[in-house]
């Protein structure tokens, strides 16, 4: 099945607000083997409209639309598509009673313009909002098949995957699996020349490479009868590319680094602390952004200025006078020292030159030294994450925090496991 | 001017990643008065990417791409494009260099599918990209314009901005001028209630609001033809606002809460700490996302555990006992605590039920406390910020610290500067 997504809205095409609507289509899509050949975005502007949906019909089998459908005299999406299939609009009785609940509920006195909400193309499947007044609907005509979804993404995504999705599944009966390869640490570049001839030999499952801030994810993906099936394709390779990677690979489904050092804690009983000067909490951050965290990590400390590092973490006087803050040894002393201070049985550290200032050609904007400390292993890494160009400060610091994270991901692993 | 955005990436259709760009380009072609009159988006396909193109240029003066230029053997926009206006593929010296340069300095060695990025279509006008390796091009044709631009956010924006904006804004002689008035704690709805006629009744300038994670922001649009004279529309409208929400203005094009917050620092030379619990390091890693914050933030201390907030920040076990850990009594002493600790001259904290898990009747997931701690003026504030649904984590966190540094900066503006 080819589907086209097609969103609605000038609010898009002014930049006012990011098509997330787009993105939680296609994923959606994606997971049951309909592939989007397609996106698009056009204004609230009826021929604009009604030329994109026809070509988007055209085209494809199946048409998703988000937005237009509010009650102001600019939505007419349903109207545009009513015309384009022959329908007339009809008052579709029991969208009518939704609305009328929905605004006794609030208790806001509902006007003429929601009643409009309730006209719905003849012969329409109606899709029931839970969460706002404006209904989705199904029209079919000919083996196309036009989806028409509310714009808000609180409404859109749970009337997709609750009432569309199923729908779709059922018609493409055909599964698609796809398993993520996290690997930290190798380049694209490097990750997709060991890669290549794999990548172009590959069928099903195929193999696709994606980077972001020195991660690289590889999906493997496999169509298939059944889940099982698609898993017996997928397996073999993802083992693959595990050998040929190594150490340098964080998971399997991991979600995110910060997610793969949670479970692992989670899975020893162990628990971790952090102590962050230029990552300035975003290690902390990042973990806690985790739920069920707070079981792993129970301290972390941003000593952003010299005297906190002495006076909370212990990092000695003389080695902030020899070294620097920005050295090894106050990176080692760091991770050691919060681990001492918290009771927590391994700890991360960071310290470095996040820029844009504080550079010099000694320790430049860049050099970052990320610190881990546990019973068995601990150690410092040196980092030169300067690319040279101006607006680098997030791109150091989340590349920064990522290599702690590694890193406590490693100590994780030469850990013993405690008891529960 | 007509514009289209055409981005191109499998990536995009198949949901892996939100489409930013798309938004940032739509934003700065508004700016300048350029109408985006559509967006599309295709996958790293010869075939639809030259359909799309093709379409695209028949119907606009100036199509925009992204994507499509990096060292892969899928990333091949530049060709497609050459081949449509007829041009050949021919080596640029000048871009070249600049990967060759970009390889030495961060000591990675240069593939040869790095060198295809410095092919480019014959007579472009090549934009270097100061943030990675793949350069940009304009190509121009019988008044058409198509624009070229590397996928990566970090690498499209500046180029986009400073190199290719400048350009249509000098071919549509209109100069578009913004200014952003912030406003917190007071909704979207109720902002728009109280300025609906104004909004409806204003034409140049514009007054538009975009609401995001309880801020609210009012975009106030001049056209003219200098940008004095749009400052001269602009200003007095700007002036009306600010006197209309008081002390619910927490800044005109103030960039974010955590830059009015580190600004407001640095004009009373006053030290702000933090001791986080429910948003685990985000205002820490929010105020030092900041270039320069390190003058004015030392110290952060992400308390998750209760035996934490004993031992470091004082708080004391009765008041865990007695009113636990997500309470207005342990908010004001783990504010009160680190400000001690750090000897800072002001502090935020926070305290709450982020959620999912955690929630009880009394104590829903949303509840959060945040407070402040200064010489003049400590409070703590009670949020409730649950609405229901499930994956609002992220939410919370967000909005609670937002809160916290919205208290700090009224915190600030009381109290009284300090020598510098």
């Amino acid at each position: 099945m080819k589907a086209e997504i097609l969103c609605v809205g000038t609010e898009l095409l002014l930049g006012d607000i990011v098509n997330t609507n787009a993105q939680v289509i296609a994923q959606g899509l994606a997971s049951i083997g309909v592939n989007v050949f397609h996106q698009s975005v056009v204004g609230d502007n009826d021929a604009r409209l009604k030329t994109a949906l026809r070509d988007a019909l055209e085209q494809c089998d199946c048409v998703i639309t988000t937005g237009g459908l509010g009650p102001t005299y600019d939505d007419l999406t349903k109207e545009t598509a009513a015309g384009l299939f022959g329908r007339k609009m009809v008052l579709d009785e029991p969208s009518l009673r939704r609305i009328e609940a929905f605004f006794a509920r609030i208790g806001r006195p509902m006007t003429d313009n929601n009643r409009k909400q309730a006209m719905m193309p003849e012969g329409a499947q109606i899709l029931p909002n839970d969460n706002g007044t404006a209904p989705g609907l199904i029209l079919e005509q000919n083996g196309k098949r036009l989806v028409m979804l509310p714009g808000p993404p609180r409404e859109m995504r749970p009337m997709f995957e609750r009432q569309v999705l199923p729908v779709l599944a059922a018609l493409t009966g055909k599964t698609l699996v796809s398993r993520t390869v996290h690997i930290f640490g190798v380049g694209e570049s490097a990750v997709e020349d060991r890669l290549r001839s794999r990548m172009l030999a590959l069928q099903n499952p195929t193999l696709a490479p994606y980077a972001k801030d020195g991660e690289v994810l590889l999906r493997v993906t496999a169509s298939a009868e059944s889940r099982a099936a698609a898993g017996r394709l997928i397996d073999p390779v993802v083992d693959e590319i595990c050998g040929q990677f190594g150490e340098a690979v964080y998971g399997v489904d991991a979600g995110s680094l910060q997610a793969a050092v949670v479970r692992a804690l989670n899975e020893k009983h162990l628990v971790l602390a952090s102590a962050e000067s230029c990552t300035g909490g975003l290690i902390s951050k990042r973990i806690t952004e985790i739920p069920g965290s707070s079981a792993v990590f129970h301290c972390g400390i941003c000593s952003y200025a010299n005297e906190i590092k002495e006076k909370l973490l212990g990092v000695r006087h003389e080695t902030l006078e020899r070294y620097g803050a920005v050295s090894e040894q106050t990176a080692a002393e760091m991770a050691a020292g919060v681990r001492a201070l918290s009771g927590a049985d391994l700890a991360v550290s960071t310290t470095g030159i996040a820029g844009p200032g504080g550079g010099s050609a000694e320790k430049p904007v860049g050099l970052v030294y990320v610190g881990v400390s546990s019973k068995n292993f601990s150690t410092v890494r040196r980092l030169t994450l300067g690319r040279g160009y101006g607006e680098e400060r997030e791109y150091i610091r989340t590349v920064a925090a990522s290599n702690a994270l590694f890193l406590a991901l490693q100590a994780i692993r030469q850990a013993d496991p405690k008891q529960p």
